[in-house]
């Protein structure tokens, strides 16, 4: 069978001849239909994040998933049943752990977890994958063709889960939303803080100019954006108003630090980007002390586990198609990989090796590989 | 009757002579036994925190205080209960606010709150104050001589809701503390972590020399002693261990970020302490990613409702009576209000308008005024 994979830090990924899995007692055998491609993927291509597994030289990509049960292989599940696989699988060779017992493999520490895809297990761009029937969350048939935005609304799920904890000591009644970064995660939240949870007044920090399909989207959905190079973060409570809620998807350090800025008293910024070292000055007392005296909260918040994914599938039936369809940009077939990765193929255009089918397309949003038609 | 007011500023408080008050209908009349001195209280005579109630040149400090009902006024108390006054009053002019309908004005932001014998309004070192009866929690007459420590025992029960809030979306199972400060605040803290909470490794940071009282009982309750002299707080972690609670009452605004390197995943720290401003670098990549890949959060808490203030009441009784003798250095009458000041009383001789009565003595850990024996 086809699978796309990498070599970390090659700096583009190549289409591989691999032979099909045979799925273990306990695994299912599904055929694979669309892959969604990330940050993170392009992390991994270039090698800054994630790695192979022990002994193997190359990572087959892809986390976001959605396929087809091929073989229940005796599992509970169906022949048929379409599905979306979690990330985290144990360590190589551990059957479980505490974390994987109690459901919470996102909260599991480094060394207890392996993410396929990313570090330490090969991921879903292949015709074919096994997994355990337990981490295939089935989803109707009509969803499936956006199967593969399952996994990323469910890191906003669990992120907002964490962040409402945060709150839950009190009668929080936030009204206020602000969003930082116009990526697809950025889109899908503030699409998710529009349509399914009750924030008054959203906005959506951005750095482009108009127009730009980010910006459509981000003003459709009834959003207000923001670009970083008027206000900076640290200047949004201002001229705005104070945030209830922070999301940080922008991995831009010091949006972390400048969101206690933006905050209302009472409000929690949930903090996913990930950034490299960077040593910067920040007012230290102004924001420790701008913590305590208001009640405010930063919550980390990384993964997702499977009671997230089944929200996530919840979620995505309330966004309206238009959403989904402005999101997605690119579903392409394996005879064009290289337009799904557009920016790893930009990369390597831009060091001089290029490919006459890449283009720095800034209009790209998400884009996904297409094994098997829905 | 006597009171202990200040003109913020002046650098020592001085005793006053005030009409008695009278209660108006709802409030219940209290004879004050003791009030409680901490750090807030220095800021106020400083004048570098709070301020005196509008019209007024001066504040009537206390907001630690124990007393006993003198007048029940018609109010649902009864004439020689004990009870404990909350801090938090609507701002004058103001009957209620949203924040106080919901028994929550620990969460109001400013300008929708006073706070007695800090910011607005007069405080509990007086013979006599008048309060809302429902302002008033009962406690023990066996329990009365050390009522003074309920409201610094309730500040640490909030943070730790709130801390544990944070972490209420899985299952936590937080086994290691540290708590940054040897203040009465930080001690009471390691009690409180040591006889009612449940971790099993309880560490406390500090930077005086051995032998010294504090160390004596941080050590007596089973914790561990880290001199900050020998260990910073960004070293912890590989010097101890990863921590899966963090209590900050120093103040010292780098350790609000230096307590994300002290976390394990899955981690949170309390932040407590009030700087000013201080800017200095971080490594602010680093800790943002490591926040998010390691799902810590940090959570800001300042000050307590009636309900931190009645479960504070059963700590106090779970509390062994050595701790609260070696945490209370001394209970001063007013004739000797200078010796319950000793920080005010070593500022002022170091000014050189030294009294004759005043010590730096730095074995002193929390002391009271005394205005009745109970």
């Amino acid at each position: 069978m086809k699978a796309i994979a990498v070599r970390p830090g090659a700096g583009s990924p190549e289409v591989v001849d691999q032979p099909v899995p045979e799925p273990a007692p306990g695994e299912a055998l599904v055929r694979i239909c669309r892959v969604g491609i990330d940050g993170t993927d392009y992390e991994v291509i270039e090698g800054s994040h994630g790695g192979v597994p022990d002994g193997d030289d190359r990572l087959i990509l892809g986390h976001e998933a959605v396929g087809v049960v091929e073989d229940a292989n005796g599992t509970a599940l169906e022949h048929g049943q379409y599905v979306v696989p979690t990330v985290r699988r144990p360590p190589a060779g551990v059957e479980t752990n505490d974390y994987f017992e109690r459901g919470e493999p996102d909260m599991a520490p480094e060394g207890e977890y392996v993410e396929r895809g990313i570090v330490g297990a090969h991921g879903f761009m292949a015709e074919y994958i096994t997994s355990p029937y337990d981490c295939l969350v089935p989803i109707s048939a009509e969803l499936a063709p956006w199967g593969f935005l399952v996994e990323p609304i469910s890191i906003t799920e669990k992120a907002i889960e964490h962040a409402r904890a945060t709150r839950s000591a009190f009668d929080w009644r936030p009204e206020s939303a602000l969003v930082l970064g116009t990526g697809s995660l950025g889109l899908l939240t503030v699409a998710m803080f529009a349509e399914t949870l009750d924030y008054e007044r959203i906005y959506c920090l951005g750095r482009t100019d108009r127009p730009h399909p980010t910006i459509d989207i981000v003003e459709r959905l009834g959003a207000t954006y923001i670009d970083s190079r008027e206000t900076p973060v640290s200047e949004i409570a201002g001229a705005y108003e104070p945030m209830d809620v922070v999301y940080e998807a922008t991995g831009y350090a010091k949006h972390a630090f400048e969101s206690i800025d933006a905050l209302a008293p009472n409000g929690v910024a949930a903090l996913l980007g990930v950034p490299t070292d960077w040593s910067f000055e920040v007012d230290g007392g102004r924001l420790h002390r701008d913590l305590v005296l208001h009640n405010k909260a930063l919550v980390g918040s990384v993964n997702s586990n499977r009671r997230h994914f089944e929200r996530a599938v919840d979620t995505l039936s309330s966004l309206p198609d238009w959403v989904l369809e402005s999101v997605v940009t690119g579903v392409h077939g394996l005879e064009a990989v290289d337009r799904a990765f557009p920016e790893a193929t930009a990369r390597v255009a831009a060091a001089g090796r290029a490919s006459t089918a890449a283009s720095d397309d800034d209009t790209t949003i998400k884009t996904a590989v297409e094994f098997t038609g829905i």
